[in-house]
């Protein structure tokens, strides 16, 4: 089966970078039209980069490929089941389609917390352990009419 | 008050970056010891990636600068409240302190459908727009257990 193929990719690609210890063991791969566009591994310690999960620089790597941020009709095949970060990343990249093999309670007994980041993000800012303050909001406001009302945007 | 001078650089960051209608109307300044270490503004568009929003490239920017992944003690400020994907970076960067100008609500009337996102995370698979197939469990478990079991991992 070739979505198969695919996903033992993703995972042959979290084995290898994540063998000698450095890189988190999660790997992933963006397919469109069949064709493999993308590969992604988790690079954060390596690369100093707290985004650098496997999903997230398999879509750059899709995206800088095909030379758009819209991977419509694209496919992501992961090692283990995204992140809340990687999830929203995916939305924004607007895949409509996710295949994975590991779980989130099998990334969470691996030591991967999402799942606080995930319950976190049902909650009102008073009851998440991030502090979050908000401040001159008609002046973040005045940016974002500016911008709605510009003839020359363009929404992605 | 220094804090309000951080918000406004990120206000306009946004501002400047998005006049043209190119990049997105968000913009992000990282702080760590009242030092301004990262700057971001959205350029999704510009460099054709769908990660590229303003916390997350402000993130990347100051990880590069300090040469780690962990802004432990950081504070993000943020023209706009932080989207699902960009609060969840802004939770594995292990910062603790958000300071954000307009509300996810001027952004959805601005026309940027967080919401939306965030509404899908506290889904399970078979509700959410995006279909999700899990296959192929015992492999990605595999990588995940030889993650757990080697003494020379770094934990991010």
């Amino acid at each position: 089966m070739p979505h198969q193929t695919h996903l033992r990719e993703a995972i042959r690609l979290a084995a290898e970078h994540s063998s000698g210890g450095r890189n988190g063991p999660f790997g992933a791969v963006v397919v469109k039209d069949e064709v493999v566009v993308g590969r992604g591994w988790n690079r954060v310690v390596e690369t100093a980069d707290p985004t650098a999960h496997a999903e997230v620089t398999a879509l750059r790597d899709a995206s800088a490929n095909l030379g758009t941020h819209d991977l419509t009709g694209g496919v992501i095949y992961c090692s283990c089941e995204p992140c809340p970060m990687c999830l929203s990343a995916i939305y924004w990249a607007r895949i409509r389609k996710v295949v994975f093999s590991a779980t989130a309670e099998d990334a969470a007994a691996a030591g991967f917390d999402d799942f606080r980041i995930l319950e976190e993000m049902g909650l009102d800012w008073p009851e998440r352990t991030v502090e979050g303050t908000q401040e001159l909001r008609a002046e973040g406001q005045k940016v974002l009419k500016a911008w709605k009302e510009n003839p020359k945007k363009i929404q992605y």
